[in-house]
């Protein structure tokens, strides 16, 4: 019996939204990243093209899986207007058992989700179990889905939010109404005072927190954002800390702090391990005596998966 | 007054061959490289990705343009099976003045078409213009599509092709039917023998003609295929040829010859020039006293103009 070719699907941003309650994105992570270290995926490097006459850049994402057998690519164009810069992302997602596309979805959402629940599977591995203190720094839409992605990994007495926007007292009340445990701190280093895990979630270029406020055996997580060189944190940090970070192979050419940090003699080398090696034991845990660092630049297979399981969320 | 969101158009093979027949090609291509030249258009090189568990590739060909404001990257896998392997392309057209996607299509004959049309290009540019006699080795669609795309560029006396499948009477019959000035040559180097151009269009991984059959100012093309180290000649050609190509900050790392020669101690430094500089006046022509080389990657900026093209035929 021939079966009939099967057109790829188009989800635009709110068909997206319709499906997002179904997915399990921790869960698609770790299957990703396991994946990954059983050498069931391929993870190459994300790719920067300038626009032609200075109009911005897209970065295209990359990825390959066995199982399930699909690879594609997303592509994030930042486009810089009078106002507001237009930033979107679509991932295309191939089928690598017929050739064919499955789906073309808008990621805006999806990008925001799987890099929650990317730090949210680091702090399920590197935070102690006995960590009862979270701090995040941000309260963008990427803070408050870290905030989903983690709340539920660890038996947190205290969750400290800082952000300038949080002066403003509705911002702050639609925070706090979030969860009970929820309080507001006066700056970035008043949340980070003696928490077990620190989240930075901004979109800043440059240090949003001060390390000297970080507990000597505390976590930080930090992500990327489209500014050149963009380090939520000192790059200094880097020499003190245990660093682990999402992919090993891609995330040190990347990550602006760690390129700052590498001209300042750090070692890319002694980065202790990242994600797929975390999830398989292939690398060793934080020694304890120091604080870690984890940094995730995003990578493409991530975009996939999310694409992966907002289709069957869709088809199913 | 708002604008309202246009969706992507999903175009499938079939769709894409209703409006083939409306395509200026070698307009296209010609539109494509005086941007280049003129830096209002930017190629980043193309990427290999290896699947898992040593089960194919895929490339991604990426490009962007300010005239059209358009971006994108077509991915074409190479998924073997236990017979003929899967080769698909598929191209995600997106405009850069919205950040959103404008098209999604199926860019197999589109493949063929750009590929021959800078060919095409190249002949145009690179041919002396007394040229009266072409060769073309190989007599599949990529050859079909190449004496279509060149033969209306010079005043051809005749033009010779040769194959092992033209030993099949029917097969040279089909060939003959298609221009009276064709005939069915007896081996590559009976059609290249005292040819002014001589067209490789093979999938071939090693080389197809005897440099010795080459005459002493004729332009030999060759296109790219996905073996590795793919060469449709002799990689010491290059020392006693004008090398030209599509592109020189990126075919000379793709081409299998000229990775080869490059190890014999060619350099890629010797290339003459490229579409670019040859469509903008900023390269040398060829010197008149030797044969030329014009050797082909296929470049992502070919498949997001054919996108383009196509995406203006479906839609005006």
């Amino acid at each position: 019996m021939t079966k009939a070719i099967q057109a790829p699907i188009v989800l635009e941003a709110q068909d997206v939204r319709d499906h997002l309650s179904k997915l399990d994105a921790l869960g698609a992570m770790r299957a990703l990243f396991t994946n990954l270290g059983q050498d069931k995926a391929v993870q190459p490097a994300q790719t920067v093209t300038l626009l032609p006459g200075d109009s911005g850049d897209f970065i295209t994402y990359m990825g390959a899986s066995a199982e399930p057998n699909i690879f594609g690519a997303k592509l994030s164009p930042y486009l810089p207007q009078t106002d507001d810069p237009i930033i979107t992302a679509w991932t295309l997602l191939m089928s690598a058992k017929t050739g064919r596309p499955l789906m073309l979805c808008d990621s805006g959402e999806l990008t925001t989700l799987r890099t929650a629940a990317t730090t949210a599977l680091a702090v399920d591995l590197l935070a102690r179990a006995q960590a009862r203190t979270l701090a995040i720094i941000g309260a963008g839409s990427v803070a408050r889905a870290h905030l989903e992605q983690v709340k539920g990994l660890r038996d947190w007495d205290e969750i400290r939010v800082f952000a300038p926007s949080l002066k403003n007292e509705n911002a702050a009340a639609k925070w706090t109404a979030l969860d009970e445990r929820i309080r507001v701190a006066g700056s970035a280093e008043d949340a980070a005072k003696g928490a077990d895990v620190v989240m930075l979630c901004t979109s800043s270029g440059t240090p949003v927190l001060k390390t000297e406020a970080v507990a000597p055996n505390a976590l930080v997580t930090s992500i990327s954002t489209n500014v050149a060189n963009a380090h939520e944190i000192e790059p200094t940090f880097l020499m003190q800390a245990d660093v682990y970070c999402d992919c090993s192979t891609t995330t040190p050419s990347s990550a602006g702090e760690m390129k700052l940090a590498a001209q300042a003699g750090w070692s890319p080398d002694s980065i202790r391990g990242d994600l797929a090696g975390l999830v398989c034991s292939n690398c060793p845990a934080p020694t304890g005596d120091r604080p870690v660092f984890f940094r995730s630049i995003g990578l493409g297979l991530e975009d996939i998966f999310m694409a992966h399981s907002i289709y069957n969320a869709a088809t199913c």
